[in-house]
């Protein structure tokens, strides 16, 4: 009986059981969770990261870079149409490649030399001969610089002509420069010789031309590049990473960014252009880069007095100011330098190269990650440097993606910009012809052009916001060449300062500027953007770039050899940019941080009180309105901060984390105001430009205040009360995108 | 045996059913749905939308008038705080308020007359004896036009100032009827009489101007208002709505919208300002309205040949051009017409009035309602009529969110504008003070001003995106007065047109203008906007408005008698909106219909080949980039509504409709450009804009083309080609943004 009880309730147990999972696995609750639920809540996974870091590989960057640099690859030269398929074949690989690759095309102002006339420099006598020539190509020291496609240093965009004067050095050619030789000579009819630095460089030619000086020269001091280097016996490339004698930075000389003759349309084909002669901000009067082999012979030639202290270089003679001219115990005595310039200004078909990864769960949201791939002449640094780490970077991601192990939350898009080199052309159309969507729906820009100017260090710079993504990812990753110090360990031994917030960090720098293709991002669309490389030990030199940098010497052997050996340095780079683009694009909540952009306008807003409130008092300006507008945004940044750290968003409705990541996303565009710089062109984000009064503050205000404090007009008062009403709507504008949807 | 058998069957049964019932509903299945799963799926309750039409009251609407009507209101007179305090009142009431309601102020530049130096216009011989002297003030038939608050007839923003000279007529100061009688006289130093119609406001001065005209008198002629009728002793008000013959249109004399002292900014008190001497687009000259009363006596009496018949109005007299000055049989003759104004500008604090339903799953979508508060004088039918409608949707709206019975899936956020009778200026500071919010957030603009016109017929404006919700609400609505006919196939028999898509449709307007609250955020913030109102059956009158617009007659009497008898069409007007609103907020997908969109590019396109390819082609612009623009958007535009009609959205993840409706709301923001008019101050929206050529076709095109055609000049067509690529490239940056989101 016992036993028939126990086979009864044992029986009945079973039965039981077997109805409960009947009941609980058998039969669909009407209301069970449909299987997006768990797709929309979904975090980074930081064990995917770590394959990520795992799989970057030095190796793979090298033999990119050697690729990408056997030739020349000058923006729309047969060179740069071979990178262009590269990258097309490279992103189409069915083993390794994104989800879709294609090219656009823009057809742009770009400016040459004439290669069956080059241009040419010389000194010539009272009576025309021609007593001395300066280099037309760059010393070959590898087989590179015998390149047929290497082009000649040159001005892009200077006006061809055939000026000849007197020679005069101008220092950097800064409107002060010429102000102050104006003082005691007339520079009617004159050449000036230039440094590179200190002035933009059709600034320079821009600057001397009111004051009747009708050619400019300009090379790279030495000084400024060599840590005053100058033999290439033994000195110089191919002994060191140092810019041997005949070296010349080519460059764009130009002020404006993207298109010169389609401003704010994309230059396509039937798209109106403006007149050549009406474009702005490209040199009025002939200039010609050369090297400082040259320059040395036309300076220390040179007549009159000493020049001050700080207009002396490191060539072994006095830099002189006077006459104009050269001495009278030169040979070049009563001799004129002569400039011909043959450059022709011409349209031609520049590609962008685009990848994308569709996006998962918010296919409508991009972060965008880019770097261009022209070239000046062979360009391992620059660009291409930035071109190896990308495509390391969409190697490992796009094998992921094509095994089936990961598809990002949100779209990513890979730009591989044309025709940088002449003004970040390519990104710059790229914006214009799609701005309202890249306004609506980019996340953030990531851009890493020159990867590794030097082993040294990581340098990033960017809005305050992507700080805290950039610091987790360069604590996750080891430094170039160090087992067990992390990136962000080494960055702050050799950049730091200290955060009213957040203690000692590394200090980031910020996107003022337009130097390159985050330009268009960060001032035209207001999109919140970083720019990562590694960069030098700056107690070892004071080279104010790479000093191959735009020469003909910017080559594999040289990047192997001086800048990078070994590529640890580009991995570590991959690595970190990388991490960051994950992390943007898989993070449930978006890693963006505005209470670190609260800091900044803090600090920008404690600074304009310290430098101009006493004076604005005086002619009845209040800046009442910026404190208010900036202690609005803190709080709104502070309430937001705090909602997403007491929120288990992962729970909630995804329209919630939407709603906030929106919020996070279109930050930056509040701060964009066509108003803010009406005199530069496509600048709009009301926080960053670069200021002439060069003060840590609001750009905008200290440049006004700098003029109305110069002039003492009223009218010029006015204007600072405006760009403060300008600005203070701005940030009131932004806190309130910042607070309670509603 | 066999009933033990049965027996433990049954328990066995027994138990298993419990073990299945424990199983389905005692134990929690870890992947059952969160309960913001259905929420986030739910569409528009359509017995939600019976409810709320069932509870629009007339009676409500017409005691709302009574009370908004009792004092006049205009913008920052004591009786504008007293509608400001009754908004808050009625929107914070516990049992029928919205969630929340507060007001804004902002510090705007408005122009009166001076109290104590009323404006004056007389005829005065050449001993400068008053011999005639126009009306001051309307005679009163009720009590409402001798309340003391009646404010004198006067242009806003004219100068002050006493010009004194030979009368000259003018028709409705056009340029082409200034440079008509230039022809034939001199108009230096005369006063120009115009009628209402055919020029802006404040262009009939600033078109008189260059001529050396020194004032101008305005007034409503009976053939342009009151079909010709004049007498008051059975024609006109109290007897019918016509205009009597002292009535007199006030209205603001500006150009742009906006406080006119802070362009671009919104109007706070530090806000700079810039001095009123650099205020644009206001009168140069003083101008001064009057009734018809007046004008006529004066008109009758000048000298010179009859004008062109269509110069002539509705007086028993041959209006005359020629002298100029009076005639010499009367007895004015020699006489001149004397101007005395003395408007001032002032600084005024003016209020919006804003409330809020908060959204219940997408908060940080807003669509807004908006009506403006201030009237000329009692403002009966212009706002107030829109301002009764606006206070009993928030009634039965607020109830229902009161009583726990509704919450809306979006945000809609309420306005009541100040100061729109200056120029919009209460609703374009607060787009000015919240541009980025707005601009990310708005779904949709609802403006309703006048509510009722007259009570014949629906009428209503938008982009065409709007059309189809529109269509739907007016069909499930009565017409006013009408038991079995709708709203919309009433409209249908009053104004229709075959759609290529459609077929037979009532024909919507365009807001091509700034003539109400809705400006903007069409043509500032790109936001898709509707204006919804009854107005006239066309065939019984020619009013160019309702005639006793802008005067003391617009009351309450006017309007209860003469407008809408027993409210019916207001109620109709507040259904109507109510449910476009309702829909607005409450659908799963927003119903903005892209595809309507493109008929209006494609018909656009179409008119505009016609009208210029073959001219364009020979001075070789080409049409074929707006081609393909207008065909990549409808193209997109199919795209995307096949989408959403093939998905089952409500199952699908959310993240999928918010992308579709993002995509359907930021539609109309694609359409902005700084570029599209350079010369209109805050007119950003490529497509929408007044055209001077007057097409039906895209306006910046038609524009530049009459421009180019007209001078000849090669620059002006390279305007046109500028402005082609400028709408080309919007178009297809609008496509851009409907095509798939990667």
């Amino acid at each position: 009986m016992i036993l028939k009880v126990v086979v009864s309730v044992v029986c009945a147990a079973a039965v039981l059981t077997v109805g409960i999972l009947i009941g609980h696995f058998g039969i669909d609750k009407g209301s069970s969770a449909p299987s997006w639920v768990n797709d929309v809540a979904k975090d980074v996974d930081e064990a995917l990261i770590e394959k990520f870091l795992s799989e970057v590989d030095n190796i793979q960057i090298q033999e990119n870079l050697r690729e990408l640099t056997k030739v020349p690859h000058m923006a729309t030269t047969p060179g740069d149409e071979q990178t262009v398929k590269l990258m097309l074949e490279r992103w189409r690989d069915p083993e390794t490649g994104l989800d879709d690759a294609w090219r656009e095309e823009y057809m742009v102002y770009l400016s040459f030399p004439d290669t069956k006339n080059p241009n040419k420099v010389t000194v010539v006598s009272p009576t025309d001969a021609v007593i001395y020539t300066a280099r037309e190509k760059e010393k070959p020291y590898t087989a590179d610089q015998d390149d047929p496609e290497v082009v000649q240093p040159y001005a892009a965009y200077s006006p061809p002509g055939n000026p000849k004067g007197k020679l005069v050095y101008a220092n950097q050619g800064k409107p002060s420069d010429y102000q102050e030789l104006n003082k005691t000579m007339d520079l009617r009819g004159t050449i000036a010789i230039t440094r590179y630095g200190g002035a933009g460089r059709a600034a320079k030619a821009i600057n001397a031309a009111p004051y009747g000086v009708i050619g400019v020269l300009v090379y790279t001091d030495p000084l400024d590049i060599n840590d005053g280097l100058m033999s290439d016996n033994n000195e110089t490339y191919p002994h060191s990473w140092y810019l041997p004698p005949s070296g010349v930075e080519r460059g764009s000389f130009n002020t404006h960014y993207g298109d010169l003759r389609t401003p704010y349309l994309a230059a396509k084909e039937d798209t109106y252009r403006i007149p050549v002669e009406d474009i702005t901000g490209i040199p009025p009067i002939p200039i010609q880069p050369i090297g400082f082999e040259d320059a040395y012979v036309l300076i220390c030639e040179l007549g009159g007095e000493p020049a001050p202290a700080n207009w002396q270089g490191a060539f072994n003679c006095s830099y002189n100011v006077g006459g104009p001219g050269f001495k009278q115990t030169s040979a070049f005595n009563s001799s004129d330098v002569k400039l011909d310039t043959f450059n022709r200004g011409e349209l031609r078909n520049s590609s962008n190269v685009m990848g994308v990864i569709r996006g998962s769960v918010e296919p409508d949201r991009y972060v965008i990650y880019g770097n261009h791939r022209d070239s000046w002449v062979h360009g391992a640094i620059d660009p291409s440097s930035g071109t190896s780490v990308m495509l390391e970077l969409t190697r490992v991601l796009g094998k992921m993606v094509k095994q089936g192990k990961w598809r990002p939350r949100r779209s990513i898009i890979f730009g591989s910009w044309g025709a940088e080199e002449f003004g970040l052309i390519g990104s710059a159309e790229y914006t214009e012809q799609y701005f309202t969507k890249l306004s609506e729906r980019t996340v953030a820009y990531i851009n890493v052009d020159i990867a590794v100017f030097a082993n040294a260090t990581l340098r990033a710079s960017g809005m305050p916001s992507v700080q805290n993504v950039i610091f987790k990812a360069a604590k996750q990753v080891n430094a170039a060449g160090m087992e067990s110090t992390s990136v962000y360990d080494n960055w702050i031994k050799y950049s730091n300062w200290t955060s009213p917030e957040h203690g000692l960090i590394p200090k980031m720098g910020y996107l003022t500027g337009a130097g390159s293709d985050y330009a268009a991002f960060v001032h035209y669309l207001g999109i919140t953007a970083m720019d990562i490389s590694y960069t030098y030990d700056r107690s070892k030199t004071n080279a104010r770039i790479y000093p191959a940098y735009h020469t003909a010497y910017d080559t594999f052997d040289y990047a192997s050899k001086y800048i990078d050996p070994g590529f640890f340095s580009h991995q570590a780079v991959a690595r970190t940019a990388g991490n960051v683009l994950i992390r943007l694009a898989d993070s449930l909540v978006l890693p963006l941080n505005c209470s670190d952009y609260a800091e900044l306008l803090e600090m920008y807003l404690n600074r304009a009180v310290d430098l101009y409130q006493s004076k604005l008092q005086t002619v009845s300006i209040s800046m009442e309105p910026l404190k208010r507008a900036v202690a609005s945004f803190r709080s709104a940044a502070s309430h937001l901060d705090q909602m997403i750290l007491s929120s288990d968003l992962a729970s909630e409705t995804p329209m919630k984390v939407r709603r906030i990541n929106d919020q996070l996303m279109l930050l930056d565009r509040a701060f964009l105001d066509p108003l803010a710089f009406p005199d530069k062109y496509a600048f709009r984000h009301v926080i960053w430009t670069s200021s002439s009064a060069g003060m840590s503050t609001f750009p905008g205000l200290a440049d006004a205040f700098a003029k109305a404090e110069s002039s003492g007009q009223s009218s010029d008062w006015d204007k600072v009360h405006y760009h403060l009403s300008v600005l203070s709507q701005n940030i009131a504008g932004a806190a309130n995108t910042l607070v309670d949807v509603i």
